[in-house]
């Protein structure tokens, strides 16, 4: 299996502005025939220029784009490694567009937010049929955390990210896992960086989370919705308040 | 605003492996201060190192990386520009994570399918509401051509492509029409690379597409849904059969 030079990748690339670069295929090449997986020891920058026949410059080049896309990791001082393939590059990309158009009716963290509970609607079936019947002691104590954080007036991000990854590890899709995560990472950092205040009624939020738990767990798949939709409220009208404002 | 040089994006990132640069950030926060938008001319390099008191290669390192995430675009004799921001950088992870591990089931592909299928019953209340009553003669075109076009036994791809993007467009919200594109791109690309057979009854799915537009301009939602999870069944079922076989 070849990475073709020009690729489909390219012809139906949305926005195009992104070069493919022949070093760079050259080197995801080698990850492939070798058969190298994520944490796997690269060749050096010698023996890459070497085996390929380049100049050092480009496979530096190469290695530094391939960086950028977590394809491979570069531990200095260890070496260079297959990278972790995570969707990083994807949080970068849209932690920057949600910070550049803040006059734009922050546009792009409301976009980001819908995606958000999209995916969680979309997932809502496979969740509850998955939680159903179940008792888990994990998620019931972070929601635990969170009411008595919000409570205290505190914010609680590691613990929302924590309920989340958790109740989507129980689906056989890492990817989607992934998104959302990608995605509640996007949001959680853009919106400070937009000089927002911190939601009203973050409250809600926590305790919605122990209504999608429960719901869940009793295989209430319409009440699981609604509660997924009551834990975005309070930022949505953050969002709301903050659009009229501006 | 600034970008700060550790910021939660760092603390949270589900696989690590990306290290933060701080150049990449201050040139980052260079494009916030100045206001640029997608398409504005950036300083020369020259100009950068000095802006930033910082060397020509760490200058040159940060730029191949925000090059690598299409925060900024180098057209070679023309200069560097602010790039897109498109999901060129998700699409380039996705297809090596789909082809790395063939051996797999093609797992990572099939959650490429799921997403997909995911997102479009996501979007379904949103389309349905805005086609409903309308009559897109574009659409109905595409349709045309892909029903001829499968019925001669070839396939289809622009016209799915288009298909796909034309409907997402009439959401007042361009995040998902650029995911839905970048996960039919994913998939279309990895399908072929993994040596996968074209799949059989391809009509079904350009058929599908056709009942797609015709339960959303009566407003049926349940025909429009059943009709998203119909026309993935071609794909789904050459995945399941290569799964098998392997």
């Amino acid at each position: 299996m070849e990475f073709p030079t020009t690729p489909a990748v390219e012809a139906f690339t949305v926005e195009p502005g992104h070069r493919r670069n022949t070093v760079t295929d050259q080197i995801k090449n080698y990850i492939l025939k070798n058969d190298l997986r994520p944490g796997d020891l690269m060749p050096t920058e010698t023996e890459i220029c070497a085996t390929l026949g380049v100049s050092r410059s480009s496979v530096r080049e190469a290695i530094r784009t391939l960086q950028a896309l977590d394809i491979v990791e570069v531990r200095h001082g260890y070496g260079t490694y297959v990278g972790n393939l995570s969707l990083a590059p994807l949080v970068e990309g849209l932690v920057f567009r949600g910070v550049l158009s803040p006059e734009n009716n922050f546009a792009a963290l409301r976009e980001v937010v819908e995606v958000r509970e999209a995916l969680d609607l979309a997932m809502a079936p496979a969740i509850v049929a998955a939680l159903n019947g179940s008792a888990d002691s994990v998620l019931k104590e972070l929601v635990a955390v969170m009411v008595t954080k919000s409570t205290a007036g505190e914010s609680f991000p590691d613990e929302d990210l924590a309920f989340h990854s958790r109740l989507l590890s129980y689906l056989d899709n890492a990817l989607v896992g992934q998104l959302v995560a990608a995605f509640w990472e996007v949001n959680t950092v853009v919106y400070p960086l937009l000089g927002l205040p911190p939601a009203a009624d973050m409250d809600e939020t926590a305790k919605a989370h122990g209504a999608m738990l429960d719901a869940a767990q009793t295989g209430d798949l319409e009440a699981y919705k609604k509660a997924v939709i009551d834990h975005y409220q309070p930022l949505r009208r953050a969002l709301e308040k903050a659009t009229t404002v501006h």
